[in-house]
């Protein structure tokens, strides 16, 4: 394992450490129990977001806290649901009087600890919805999953209702919105290596030198094939003729494409990958009408990418382009 | 080889038509000869900034054409500097009466083929200046350089020349800045593993699974020295002391620290990496009042990070504050 850390165990501290000391203007940093927030949490009278999950997927969840997107995150250790204390210490700090939303990725753990921190912020007298994101359409069941795995779609709920909470949207609009997002994204993801966990110290999987995999998860979860390595034409074919067959998609819809690194992957590939998945949709009468290209839901360094879909409506396209600033997504502000 | 592509020699092509494809609003693509330029080219009255180098650096050049920062990127082949007709076109096509600053990495190649583009250009009735950027303090001369190679200081080069040309500058003044920041400003990288340029197909160099490269190119140039794979606070040491002692940075400075992600290097790590670099300038009492980190200039899938440092006064700081709308860097506006 060739990593630029100290200790395996010290990774996610020294990385908080980190995020603390680069970007004071926008968050602050709590430890024992960890979370990020927003310098400026609470905000009264706004619906509190917060999402967190196991480390190892940066810029999510952390990158992700600022202006029109999250209040906080839970960082858990790599690949490791974070507690119910963090998520519940969370609540409390983006409480602003509206009530906070938790965006969960559906992983078992994840799912277990936020809805115990809900039970815990309720019984202090905090409102709290949960919506549980389920986008990924490779595999039914999965090693830490019961149903579809959170993905890509994480993500644009994050900045949509982020955006819809800025707006001082009720805890109900923002939780709904969140939900429709949910049921009009759609995502698939593939590998080309494996990732390394520090504290393992060796690769989660092993893939032969000529072999990808088809529909993987963002910890390694296995897929739903394993081909020899193919053109990225034909693997953009691979992960997109699921994810329209699913929802459906179909001719005349406009869509957010988004195009995500799994982290080893860089960016004049994902370019490779958006001009065919480009072309592929454009064939189908599908326009892609907004975009995001680059590492946004990463699995450690491992090589492959993700495609998420998200079908659009005038809503959803206007709370996508609204301002944010966090350290991983900016614009407009 | 396991990459993303359909054919090694179309990737520049293909990656270009996605920039095009993803980025109307920001970015025309032009092709044979293939340069990146803002959608609004030429801005009447202001400085055209004109870079460019090879491929596989990505977001690096392409990535930082847009308002406040380049008007122009001229991309070669992967690791291959673009021709001059290129540059020559992409002159044309910023020249907005002001004149065309080229910022050049100082690699051979670059150097001579922007070298000739500005005769060309100047034949033409447009000023043209060149400033060399050559940062890198880890070794002399390199592989395909006379002196010292140039790298992370180009990224914050273009971003404070691009801020100063949009406030209508003159040349020769944005010319001078230039050369501020780079008398300013030293780096130093290392490499965890190599890279794989698509057409060879095999990695750039060997290094074995225990050891690492100090100071290696972001062509996978020979560094100054291969040790056994150390922790992060180790090596932060040995990339920051040479670039302190170059300049030299000390006691009472106060600089823009740039952690750069070689690629592959996950930015979990990139945050140890800068909360190492943050105590050590801490201890010696030189002050980060500015920081970026993330992947930046990269070097393909080569893991492993380059630090840059730019003692910044007023002048410098302000305009790298300023507002800046491309698809790599985006903050106020």
């Amino acid at each position: 394992m060739k990593k630029l850390i100290n200790k395996p165990d010290d990774v996610v501290t020294e990385a908080l450490h980190g995020i603390a000391a680069a970007h004071p203007h926008l968050v602050d940093v709590h430890f024992n129990p960890n979370f990020i927030v927003r310098a400026d949490a609470p905000v009264q009278g706004k619906v509190g977001l917060v999402s967190g999950g196991g480390s190892g997927h940066e810029p999510m969840h952390g990158g992700f806290v600022g202006m029109g997107m999250l209040d906080a995150a839970c960082p858990g250790e790599v690949f490791t649901s974070p507690t119910p204390d963090q998520m519940l210490d969370a609540t409390k700090a983006v409480d602003g009087g509206a009530g906070v939303l938790h965006i969960v990725k559906n992983y078992t753990g994840d799912v277990m600890n936020f809805e115990m921190a809900a039970d815990l912020g309720k019984g202090e007298g905090i409102e709290v919805e949960a919506v549980v994101i389920d986008d990924d359409v490779a595999v039914q069941d999965s090693l830490y999953t019961a149903g579809r795995r959170g993905v890509g779609a994480t993500v644009l709920a994050e900045k949509i209702c982020g955006a819809a909470a800025e707006e001082k949207q009720s805890l109900s609009q923002v939780a709904e919105l969140c939900r429709k997002v949910n049921a009009n994204g759609r995502s698939m993801g593939m590998a080309l290596t494996s990732c390394i966990v520090p504290a393992a110290g060796t690769p989660t999987f092993d893939l032969p030198d000529d072999e990808i995999e088809i529909g993987i998860g963002i910890h390694g979860e296995p897929g739903r094939e394993r081909l020899k390595l193919a053109p990225a034409a034909e693997i953009v074919e691979r992960l997109t003729r699921p994810i329209l067959e699913d929802l459906p998609f179909e001719e005349g819809d406009n869509v957010l494409a988004f195009v995500n690194s799994m982290g080893g992957t860089p960016l004049i590939e994902l370019y490779v990958v958006y001009n065919d998945l480009n072309r592929l949709l454009g064939e189908r009468g599908i326009t892609i009408t907004r975009n995001l290209i680059g590492p946004y839901i990463t699995s450690l360094e491992m090589a492959g990418c993700s495609i998420t879909l998200l079908k659009l409506d005038d809503e959803l396209t206007r709370l996508w382009d609204a301002p944010v600033k966090t350290t991983g997504l900016r614009w407009g502000a």
